[in-house]
């Protein structure tokens, strides 16, 4: 249990041998490890082995390892992530089927758009959005619902904050996102032409439990010469009915 | 990085401190982490706030802590299951559309078939399985699949161990599961007609890539007097096409 000599615990430690893997980098040698983590190569070593012990990690035939399925089991069974997702995927098909382009789940986590689950047609538009992947808040549909909702300390924070322009239409000026995140409170949605990609609009709801907390966000990405109409009444319908299966503080 | 007096890791006690949490249980005190997880209660809360600091863990209003959202992103990020499921999904949602009952992905997982993912109908027959919940290997469809195509050593492990029947359809002798192995073998699929409860058939076929290698089993549950040979079909063609998608070491 002791910590390292940098004061560090192990918990941190492990934490960041966890976060060295990515989409791009599955699998991984100890020593790459070591340098993605920054931490000496034999801490590295040894802790890669202890954790392919415990099958947080797995070996793989030529010696490298990759995150191992009990870590995703683990982390999907006990979690709040897979609760909501249960509820809210079958209205997610059913926006998917009449939509036919892309359909999302993001929640708020430290700052930024965490995105749950994503449909998406063979066919359809531009959309940089990824299961487990993340937005800022201030450029994409989801994160202007979020915000609009999130403590006023929170939204303060993020309007003093960076923010970056994702296209020349992503609203960049704190005046104007204020004005938004206000119109985004009285609308119960926003559509965000352009903000993230120039080819694709987004549209986004609040996702209210039983008792009007908003837990999450639901959102499609469509064409931008798209008409956002009908996509819209799809998002509120799925809305209300999430909300009358989402008991309070789900 | 010591190691405990009883000389087990740290990674260790934080693998069982995660594994306290489960569907039935996503939110524990210290206390009922230390007990649940067979650690000294200091040890349980020194860990505890270790891991509320790197946010593998969150802490409630109430003072309890739940799995963090972090933990999920880093699993699903990095996490072949997540690869597995992006490719496999689209074909799933196909069945699911035509056979309306239930359709799951599952893959070996240190002896048991552990489940990735799981599309039902509101109206479906019953079916036991959960995402990220295990079978045993030698009672579902999914697990006989996934056992007839395994290395000879683990099918040999696996008949000689524990062989506990769902329902008096459940194959348990060792002699009848051989021979329904070799036979998923030639036929490239299982009908298991209640054999985990009476009332539905699982029905299975292997998930092959690109090199013929089998990484996962495609299923379906069906009401134990539906027909079996549509859904088969759908199967068969879902498994054909993803094959086609899925490179050789997936």
């Amino acid at each position: 249990m002791a910590n390292s000599p940098s004061g560090e615990s192990v918990s941190e430690r492990i934490l960041r041998v966890l976060e060295s893997f990515d989409t791009d980098r599955t699998a991984l040698t100890a020593t790459e490890i070591g340098r993605l983590a920054r931490l000496p190569s034999s801490t590295a070593h040894r802790l890669v082995s202890e954790l392919v012990a415990t099958g947080l990690l797995e070996r793989l035939a030529d010696g490298r390892v990759q995150l191992g399925m009990h870590l995703w089991e683990i982390a999907q069974r006990g979690s709040r992530a897979l609760r909501l997702r249960q509820v809210v995927l079958p209205y997610m098909e059913r926006v998917q089927t009449r939509v036919r382009e892309h359909t999302q789940l993001g929640v708020l986590e430290n700052g930024e758009v965490l995105f749950l689950e994503r449909l998406s047609d063979p066919h359809a538009v531009s959309n940089i959005t990824r299961i487990a992947g993340r937005l800022p808040l201030h450029a994409s549909s989801s994160g202007l619902v979020l915000l609009a909702f999130s403590p006023d300390e929170m939204q303060g924070d993020a309007l003093e904050g960076r923010l970056d322009p994702f296209t020349p239409d992503t609203v960049t000026d704190p005046d104007r996102l204020r004005e938004l995140l206000a119109q985004i409170r009285r609308d119960e949605f926003v559509v965000a032409p352009g903000y993230v990609e120039p080819v694709s609009t987004g549209i986004a709801v609040p996702l209210r439990d039983g008792a009007g907390r908003v837990l999450a966000a639901l959102s499609v990405v469509v064409p931008r010469a798209a008409p956002t109409a009908g996509a819209l009444e799809e998002l509120r319908a799925a809305a209300a009915g999430i909300a009358r299966r989402l008991p309070r503080g789900s």
